[in-house]
Formats: structure tokens, sequence, C-alpha cells
């Protein structure tokens, strides 16, 4: 009876808190407001100016503003908490923070009116110039401005009705520089490698060729409506080919978060999970260096928007030095990253390891925008290279401190830029809501995607040995949403009609399909008959079974992957982390100071370890032995280290699956772990250094 | 021999390493010089000015800049590393990042010069108010400007000059609300409660009173400098006595960070830690709202600078007001999360939990700010609450989670503030260094701190039983550091000649004393025969010795303090966590509903497993029962609920000191471990609730 009756009490205790979270989110509109409101009242009555006043006023406001998104984010949580809990599985955090946004953002709009702003009436001033900062001489006193950005003569009237709605619409680099950054970090950190690895070929064909060609295919289909619409006299302002091929290439990152998520709850065939999840990684990075080379294509003529062949092989190459500039700055901040954590002790000082890896992580993202890269793409990149050695180097409390940070900068800066969304649907000045482009996007977008799918997946199951099946493809397809890169990408630049009517656009696109398409997932998955609760171990041991098999397939179609392996597991893992066989082995004599200096000294001890231990562990772990049989093979090889040169020459790529297996098992995917709570259970093995990385 | 060399190779790489951090921090401010030239170049060749590519080479500029903030940080750690590893004492890591900033600074202001921008010149446009916003139309087109705030007349060709020096000056808003509130959440959240529970009367003594009076005195002495400059003939501007004042609130903020991280390593007497610590975290509190306070003294006649009472009573009315209003919410928030961790299963989903615990705690900061209270302030306060009450009730991955997540935090915060209080030296636009004044200064701080600690310290004494001995007030004196706070504040608003004049005074004031109090602590503390070396834990069990003497003065002392202890042991506790009695055993029998309600199950499902285990605990643990002698006591008395009411009522002081010394190892003070690794040492006690906590 005790029990029943603190049930019933818990039930009614989160009845009453959820009240709780929704009288402190409209007491928190309801400052924003009366904050507001008193900013006018002042401002009205005051003919003095007081500027150290009215800079507090905003600053109040601003807090309000920011609260109101504080208490967005809390709701959602505690309202996914209790789906989590009761297991419903058709909306996603993300999703839900869209709900809340679109609420919320209803409110604002009609709920709420500010009274005119008087003093606020713009003092239009005719100068001859937009220079970066202003100086204003107000009777003799001088007040600085800083110049925020053009604004086009319709919306002029608009910045002086709608201050509220104003306020709590942000910056829109704020999406680009600060919260889309620690997202895609986390992505490349929480890579799974292994199975990312074992399908590179097919998820760069995917990322690269399948998102340009998914750009054309949408760009072709929405010139030919607009070419329409223009028949018709459905459009009202200027639409180019090359804004028809940028809204291509925004539209075409997915970003498959609530797909993947329920991926993992339900444990999905690995592969499949590593084909989308590597896909829209990678494919985030190339939009975002497509759309900027797109508007880097200015023709040299008179009028900008003909086809000419220079200024689009220059965009091609704006694309290869952005894309290749900002992939080489995130690995070399990796790699000194790593550098840093081998050679020094900081290890010793859990705190001081993983504020450097912060600051190096972040300083990546600024290095790549200080040289005029794209610093999205670099902390990608970076993230990997962090993820593949410096992780390594780690302490143990540091590899957790990392992960779990990066995790949750990912999960506030996530729901944050989807509430923002659901909000922005309703606050946001200048939409352009053009029903003919609309139903011409989500047409293009769903046969982008198809011409990127279905034809690649025909073309790499040419060559691949475990084909992607036609399910497997549906499903692919089905999973192509849309989500925070594409949205700040369209954010970023809403100043010309065309770039308006985009953005519109893409927000019902996210919408839709975060919602449809995010929700259905189960219903698809049980429809395409695709098996679950897979483990991912298993599935590797099974797989055993056909080895040799599929040892001479792979041999023949992945020897670029395989140079790559032994390149890196002969020279850039001894240097760069403590594992791996001592340079000693592997360089030629020659080096050998060189060599000597680079080696760590663990690498040493491992080395002579082995040599003593091998039978014992041999002996004493059988089924470890059984599954990892050859690696035996290879130790005895480096044991042989006296021959110098390429010993591992001859390690076959089953050899990276399983290192790189053994590093999924430190790593974690943290970013999907949201759905069910895992258990944080340790690799399998006691002591990896010994046996595995060696 | 091959370990020889590996050592010498570790410290030729430690070289290389350096070379490489130097080498990169000067292409970053080499990458910062290019692209702020860039910036001209284009500027001036362009007549038709793009506003897309100024604000992209500007935001290139700002990630420049913060580029040389990441580097320095990344130098600052590397070398503090380098400290510990060899158990260098005399440089902590906040003196060395000043060190690195000021060097940068003398680079930045002497070492690049910009040529002077041409299109950025002011186009001074005479209107008659100051709005938020400005329109300027430029040849049809209409540009957004924002008020950035007011410049005075002699500062108008400085703005021109010194482009590339104001661009690493930053809004000096930003500390106030962005780098503060993490520093001092932490202080808040990793307070040692035992030991300031024990220390209490005194702690606020020195904090309330003993700030109060250091701002008087420190104020009052500074007139009289200030008039004698007048009479000198060496004071270009006006200087009232208000600003006197209020330099005697910002720089009565103490923050010896130094001093404590050496106390700690050291381990330092537990109570002479408690008192300095404390006072420090409170005494920032009451700079805040004391200087805001004066700020807002204004007469109402025409003479603003004259004394009258209703001013003065109204300041202290805002004292009063703000202070109280900014510890009820920041209590407020507190409790709600804890509300809201207790009655949820949130604990199930440990991101969850962490996001919901951060939001909510920064939800307090931006509440307080949006009400007109000190966000700084409230968040102190929610810190308290949440290490009281929240922390108990978290998954212990979120207690690890919360604990690391702010003190990553603080320890980049703290750092960032004064590398660049260092790079502020040089770069500032506004200094006015008056040799006069500084050493007025430099005399007045130390006497207003003798002022608060020895008198202070003899009224204390009357009533203490455990004395403040006068080394230990030598100590304090000595530890009477300026940091973050006092510059914070300081550069809050350098409009005026008495502010700058000020905030250079206060720049000089921290470097002295966090370079010659901080580098001096461990002769001071030898020089002053204070005992090192004391463990926490074993200095409470030697105390237990002379408790029942010790009891009957603390029984008589801290009648206020027992009445709260009991008021929370048996009601908060309860109500807001899973431990403490049920409120069913605590409560009049006439709320039985609602204290069924409210009563967590684990908290009767401790109370029966006492009931039956009683005797088992006490028999199997005889060492524990030796030194918590008189819990038994207590939890039989809780046994005896039936009776209702008061029970614990007579429960002595001396339980809470057990109850918060539990508390304290879960929550070890991470703020200042930084100086040696501690292990993370669980609590000796396997399973607290069962024991200690019921």
């Amino acid at each position: 009876m005790l029990c029943k009756v603190t049930v019933s009490g818990a039930r009614r205790a989160t009845r009453t808190l959820w009240l709780l979270v929704l009288v402190s989110l409209s007491v928190s509109i309801c400052v924003c407001r009366a904050s507001s409101s008193s900013l006018q009242e002042e401002d009205s009555a005051m003919e003095n100016i007081d500027t150290e006043k009215k800079a507090e006023e905003s600053h109040r406001q601003d807090s309000a503003d920011l609260l109101i998104f504080i208490m967005l984010l809390t709701l959602t949580i505690l309202t996914i908490w209790l789906f989590k809990h009761r297991r419903f599985r058709f909306l996603h955090e993300t999703g839900l923070a869209m709900i809340y946004g679109v609420l919320v953002g209803v409110v604002l709009r009609y709920g709420i009116h500010v009274p005119r702003d008087i003093s606020n009436v713009t003092l239009s001033c005719h100068v001859n110039a937009s220079p970066a900062t202003l100086l204003v001489n107000v009777s003799g006193k001088f007040y600085e401005y800083t110049l925020k950005g053009e604004i086009s003569a319709n919306e002029v009237d608009d910045v002086q009705d709608n201050e509220m709605l104003r306020k709590v619409t942000f910056d829109p680099e704020v999406f680009f520089n600060i919260l889309l950054p620690p997202i895609i970090f986390h992505a490349g950190y929480s890579l799974k490698r292994r199975h990312f690895f074992r399908n590179m070929g097919s998820i760069l064909a995917y990322a690269f060729l399948g998102t340009v060609i998914s750009c054309f295919v949408i760009g072709l289909l929405m010139y030919g409506c607009v070419m329409l619409m223009k028949q018709v006299g459905q459009l009202d302002g200027d639409f180019f080919f090359t804004d028809c091929l940028f809204f291509g290439a925004i539209i075409s990152a997915t970003d498959p978060v609530t797909v993947l998520a329920i991926f993992n709850e339900l444990q999905v065939d690995v592969d499949l999970y590593a084909l989308l999840f590597g896909e829209s990684v990678l494919n985030d990075a190339v939009a975002v260096v497509l759309s900027s080379s797109i508007v880097a294509y200015q023709p040299a003529g008179d009028n900008s928007h003909t086809f000419e062949v220079m200024a689009m092989l220059k965009s091609f190459g704006v694309f290869l030095g952005v894309f290749s500039g900002s992939f080489a700055l995130g690995v070399a901040t990796g790699v000194v990253t790593a550098l840093v954590t081998k050679f020094t002790k900081l290890r010793d000082f859990q705190l001081l390891e993983t504020a450097l890896f912060f600051l190096m992580s972040w300083s990546t993202f600024l290095l790549a925008e200080a040289c005029g890269f794209t610093g999205v793409v670099a902390v990608l990149f970076c993230g990997i290279t962090q993820a593949h050695y410096t992780f390594n180097n780690l302490s143990p409390e540091s590899q957790d401190r990392t992960k779990q940070l990066f995790e949750l900068l990912n999960f506030l800066a996530e729901n944050f830029i989807f509430s923002y969304m659901g909000l922005a649907l309703f606050t946001f000045q200048s939409h352009v809501f053009n029903p003919m482009f609309i139903v011409g996007a989500f047409l293009a977008v769903f046969l982008g995607r198809a011409a990127n799918i279905y034809p690649l997946s025909f073309l790499l199951n040419l060559g691949r040995r475990n084909k992607i099946t036609s399910n497997f493809q549906h499903m692919m397809m089905f999973a192509g949403l849309r989500g925070a890169m594409t949205f700040a990408l369209s954010i970023r630049d809403t100043a010309t009609y065309a770039r308006q009517m985009m953005f519109t656009t893409t927000l019902l696109v996210v919408f839709f399909t975060v919602w449809i398409c995010g929700g259905g997932t189960t219903q698809m998955l049980s429809c395409q008959r695709i098996r679950v609760g897979v483990d991912s171990d298993q599935d590797n041991s099974m797989s055993f079974g056909e080895e040799t098999e599929r040892r001479s397939t792979k041999h023949d179609s992945a020897w670029l992957f395989r140079i790559w392996y032994n390149f890196d597991h002969n020279y850039l893992k001894p240097i760069l982390t403590h594992s791996g066989p001592p340079l000693t082995a592997t360089l030629p004599p020659c080096c050998g100071p060189l060599a000597r200096f680079l080696t760590s000294p663990q690498a040493f001890e491992n080395e002579s370890q082995l040599k003593d231990d091998d039978s014992d562990l041999i002996l004493t772990d059988g089924d470890i032995n059984l599954t990892y049989g050859d690696i035996t093979v290879s130790t005895d090889a480096s044991g042989a280290h006296t021959s110098g040169g390429l010993v591992f020459a001859g390690a076959t790529s089953d050899d990276l699956d399983r290192e790189l297996a053994y590093g999924d098992h430190e790593l974690v995917m943290r970013g999907t772990r949201l759905v069910l709570p895992m258990d944080d259970s340790e690799p399998p093995f006691t002591d990896p250094h010994h046996r595995l990385q060696m």
C-alpha cells in the first residue's frame, strides 16, 4: 500500500514539476516582456539619454531572452526523460525541442504585444560609406556604433516595429561559429572507426559523389521549378541558377541524428549504421565547402549570372583548396596535440590534460577560420585525428572527461539549434512562404536523395562483396533527414528574396523530415525487415567464419587502404602514441637515433614484455587467442625486428579491423547512447597494450 | 643505456614542443597581423564597399585574436605542467598566465605596427540622440549599427589609431557575464562545507563586516590621498568621495587562489583554510553588491556629490535588497533543481541529468540579471545549495561529471582572466599611471586589510573557544590577494578619468599581490610556524578527544546554527533529497498524507533497514562505531518516530560536523587540487546512506 501511494505520489509530483517548469517558462517570458516594456517607458520618459542605464536594460533584456531558451531546453530534457522512461520512440529529443520552440514562437509572436518604441526610431544619417565603426556626435558627446549588417529597404519599417522579436533572433553566425563546432567535433570524436574504415570506400562515394549529385539534381530541378514559377507569375524577385545550386548544396547535408539514435537503441546492423553515420558526418563537410564554392562563383563579365568556364574552374579550385586546407589544418592540430600529450607527462594532471585537449581542438576551428578555411570541416578531421591518436595518450580519467564534455556540449548545442528552429518559424521576420517552391523543393529533395543512393549503391555493389541490399538502400533513402547543418547554412545569409524563400523552405523540410521520417524509423525498419538486435562484436566474430574467403576479396579491393594501414601502424602510431611497434623495428637502421628518440619508452617495454610473455598470453586466454588468432603471427613478425624495413607489410586489413574494434571499445559511441542507458563496460581485455595494440 | 637515451630524448622533445608552441603563438600573432593588414588593403582599394566581405574579414580577425589567447593558455598549461613536474611552488598558474599575457601585450603594443586605417575614419554624424540601433542610409542602402558605448572626447583619435589594440580588447561585460559566473559557481559548489559551517560565524564576520570596514578605510584613505594630490596639482580630473568608496569596494574583494592552492598541497591547518576560502568566496559577493550600491548613491540635489542621508539610506536599501534578492534567487533555483532531480528518475540518464544541472545553474544567473539582481551572487548561493542538496540526488556518474565540468570551466575562465590582465597592462588604451595614487592605494590596501583582520579577530576570539592565533591572523593578512573579481569590477566601467586611474592601479595591485604574496606563501608559512601536513580527517578524529568539553561551549555559542541544522536535517534534507529521516517521522501527524507524498521511498527503505540492521552495523564496524560513536544514539532517536514532533531537536552540532564531513568526502575540493594530483579516493564508508546520512 505504501508503495502504491508513493508511485501515484511520484506521478503527481511529476505533474507538479511540469507545471513548475511551464510556470517558470511563462515567468521568463513575462520577465522578458516586462524588461522590454520598462525599457520603452524609461526611453520615452527621459529626454536626457543615459547610455549606461540603456546598456543595463539591454543586458537585462538579453538575459531574459536567453532564459527563454534555457527554459525551453529544460522542458525538453524533462519531457524526453518521460519519453525514454516510457519507451516512446516516435519522437526524438530534437523533434520535441522543435515542437516546444514552435509553441513559444507562437506565444512570442501573437501573445505579446510590445508598444512601438518611439525613441528607437532610426536617425537616418546620410553618409557615403558604411565603416565598421561609426562615431556619432550627440551634442558634444561621442557614441560608438558597430556595424551589424545591411538591411533591405522593405525591412526598415520592421526594424522599428518588432524590436521584441528581433531580440530573440540571434546573430546567424552564432550557429556556425559557436553551436556547430562542438556538434561536428563530437561526430568526429565518436566515429565508430572500425565500421567506418571497413566501409570507407562506400562512405566516401556517398559523401563526395553523392552530395555533388544530389546538389546538382536538386539545383536543376529547382531551376526548372523557378522557371515555371516565373511563367505563372508566382516569383516576386530574382532567383538565379546559382541560387538554385546553392539551395541544392545546403539541403544536401543530411543529419539523421534521430534515426541513428533509434538504430543504436535497437542495435540495427552495424554496416548500415556505419554507412549512414559516416555519410552524414562527411557530407556535412562537403556541403559546407560546396556551398561556399558556389557563392565564390563570380563570372568576370557584366552579367554575373551567366555560365563561364573560368569562373566555374575557379569555384572548383576553391572547393579543392578549402576542403584540403581545412582537412590538413584539422589533422595538423590533431597531430600536434598527440605529440604534446605523448612527449610531456601531462597525464599526471588530468585537469591540465583535459584543458589542453579542449583548447587545442578549439584552436583548430579558430586557426582555420583565421586562415580563410572552413572551421567546421577542420574540426571534423581534428576530431577524427584526436580519436585515432591523441585518445590513446590520454589518462583514463581524461579519456572519460573529454568524451563526456563533448557529449554534453553536443547535446546542448543540438537541442538549442532545434528549439531555435522551432522558434524561428514564427519569430523570423522575413519569411517567404511560396507554396509552389515548397512543393517543388520537397519533390527535388526526394529525387535528389534517390539519385544519390540508388545509382551509387548499384555501382558500389559491383565492387563490394558485402552487398548493400535493396532494403538497406530504401532505409538510407528514408534516413535522409535534414538538420542542424542545413539550418545553419540557410540562416547564414537571408538578405535577398531568394535566400529568404530558401530559408523558409529549408525550415519546412527539416520539420517534415525530422518529425515524419524520424518518427517512422521503427515502422520503416520492420517494414524493410532489417534485422535488429545485432551485437556489433558478435557480428564481428560471426563473420570470422568466412574469413579466408573475405580476405582475398578485400586484399584486391582495399589495396590503397592497406598501404595506409601499414603506414599508420608502423610509423604514425609509434610516432604519435605510446602504442605500436618501436620505430627502431620499423624504420631502416640508418635512422637509428631518430627512431630511438621518437619511440616512447612504453613501446620498448611493450615489445620486450611481449617477447617474454608471448607464450603466457596465448596459453592463458584461449578464447581470445581463438578470436584474435593471427595477432600472434604479427607479434612474431615484430619480434624479428632486427631485419628492419617494412616488417608489417604483410598485415591484412583484418588486423586493422581488430585494432579498430579495440579502439571502438574504448570510445563508445556516446552521441547516440541517449536512447537507452548503456553500461559503461570496459574493454573485455585487461591489459590491451600487451596483447592488441602491440 | 636505453633508458638514458629516452630520458634525454624526452627532455629534448619537451624543448621541441616548447618551440612548437612559441612558434604557433607567433604564427597566430602574424595571422592576426596579416588578416588585419589585408583588411586595410582591400578597404583602401575598393571604393564600392562590400559589407559581406568586410564582415568576413572582421570574423577572421576575431578568430585570430581569440587564437592568441588560446595559444597563451596552451603555453601556460605546458609551463605549469613543467613547474608541477619539478615541484616549483613560487609561481601559480595564474601568475604565470599574467606573465605570458604581459609578454604578448608588449609584442602587440610595440612589435606590430598596423598602418592607419583610412576607410575606418569616423563619420561624425550630428544627431540629437543616441538610440540603441542606428540605421545609416548609404546611397540608398540601409546599414544597421548597434550602440557600443560612449567615448570620451580625448579618445576619439585613439579609436582611429589603434584598431589592432582595440581588437584584442574584449567587451568588459564578457568578464562579468561569461567568465566570472563559472568561477564563482565552482567556488560555491566545491566549498568544504564541514569546515565552512564550523567557522561560519567568523567567516560571516570577516566577509560582511570586514569587507565593509575595508571598503570604508580604503575609501577614506584614498580620499585623503586624492585631496593631497589636488593640493600638489597631480590630479588632472574629477575624483569624488564616491569614487574613492567605489575603489574601496572593488579592491576589497580578495581572491587568494594562489595561497589556497599551496595550502591544499601542503595540507595546512583546515580551519585556517576554511576561514580564508570562506571569506574570499563571500566577500566577492559582498564587494559586488557594495560597489553597485555605491554607484546607486545619487543625492537628489543639484550637486550630486554631497552627503545626503536619504540617498545613503537608499544605497543601503539597495545593498540589502540586491543581496537578499540574489541570495533568494540562487537558493530557489538550487531548491528547484533538487526537487526535479528528486522526483524524476532522471538519474537513469546521466547525460540528461548533467545537462539539466548545468542549465538550471546557468538559469540562476540569467534570472537574477533579468530581475535586476546580481547574477554572480545568485550563482554563488545556487552553487552552495546544489552542493548541499542536489548533489545527493545525482547519480554517481553525474556527480563526477558536474564536478569535472565546472572544474574545467573554472580553470579555463580563471587563467583566461589572468592572462587577459597581463595583456591589458599594455594593450589597454586609457591607462592613467599616477605614482602618488598608486603608492597611496598600496598603503590603503594594506591598512584596509589590517583594519579588517586584526580588530575582527580580536572580537571573534572573545567568543571563540578555538582561538584564531596571531600567526593565523598574520597569514590571513598576508593572503589578501586581489584577483579576478577585482579586475572584472574595475574594467566594467573605465569611462571617466577617476575610473581609468582606478583600473590602472587595480591592475598593479593584482600583479603585486599575486606575484609577491602568492610567491611568498611557503616562506610566510614557515616563518609563521603554521603546521602543515594536517590530514583533515585525522584532525577531526583527534579533536573528538576533547569532545564533551567542546560541545558545551558550542552549544552556547552556536544556538542559531543548531536551530538551522535541526530544521535542515529534519525537514529540508528529507524534502529535497533522498536522505534524512522520513518526513512522516518529523512532521506532526496531521500532515501525514503530505509527508508521505514528499518523502522519498528511499528514506522509508533506509529507515526500515536501519531498524533491522542496527545491531549488525554497530557490531561489524567497530572502528566506525568508535569514531562516530553517538550516531547510533541519533539513529535510535529516529527509530522512535511514533512520538512525532522535533525528534532531532537534541542533536548536537557535532552531528552536523560529521554529516558535513561525509559531504566533503563526496565533493573533494577540486578547485585547488591542481597543485598535486590527489587520488580520487571514495568515501571510506561503503554505504553511507545506511549509516551516516540517516
